[in-house]
């Protein structure tokens, strides 16, 4: 069987969080938005419907707690989140990948999809290590 | 307890497919695009955490027999569906819902998100009906 492995795609725009038990987290680095990524831990995976049904429980669970960590980037960067984005597009990069994403009125895209809008904004470097230490504490990693 | 409502804005741009045990089904009214919407019936659900984890268990569960019947509308419509598309955004109508839409390359957003692209495309008559049917079938209503 073939070894799980982030498409390098991903490396480009996040950063590593860490790994929950089904998904590897990784931080968008756009700091528009508080932004996770679930990525399952499973060689050739493309669609939600390649996953055992336990396993599609587990997802959705781990996309509830990403959710809950958003809210806590969100926080700790000085933003509200008003509206959780739930995406599993993969139109470009197949590997089977789940977005979460904290919006709030008036945010660069708002109220259309974050997806292939404008350039990602640089976080400073305190900013960033703000969010990954809210992810990953809300996260239990 | 409030009743569950469908939000009038849906009723705009899709149409009544049926119930699953959780979810009410609908076919947005767009030929672009194979595209069903999941609404879970339950008053004043916003965000997928204002399920029960046995209902988010549920709703992946009919996310995936939606993509199964989004790929038959496909079929019967004349596309192959290259990748399936999910969605839980609701920045526009905050009711919870999840866009079940079936891409290929080359299709009107490829590969943006199709949400806010263009305008929609009305079916045919003949084609309306062939795409509800093959839903139904293929969703088991």
């Amino acid at each position: 069987m073939a070894e799980f492995a982030v498409d390098p795609a991903f490396e480009a725009g996040s950063i590593a969080v860490g790994d929950l038990p089904l998904c590897h987290v990784r931080l968008q680095t756009d700091a528009r938005w508080p932004w996770l990524i679930l990525i399952p831990r499973g060689p050739g995976l493309r669609e939600v419907e390649d996953l055992s049904p336990a396993d599609r429980a587990r997802l959705i669970e781990e996309t509830v707690l990403a959710g809950q960590a958003v809210r806590a980037m969100a926080a700790a960067i000085g933003f509200t989140v008003e509206k959780l984005n739930i995406g599993a597009l993969g139109n470009v990069t197949p590997q089977l990948h789940v977005h979460v994403v904290g919006r709030r009125a008036g945010d660069a895209a708002w109220p259309g999809p974050v997806w292939g809008v404008g350039l990602p904004e640089a976080y400073g470097a305190d900013g960033l290590d703000t969010a990954l230490q809210a992810a990953r504490k809300a996260l239990g990693l």
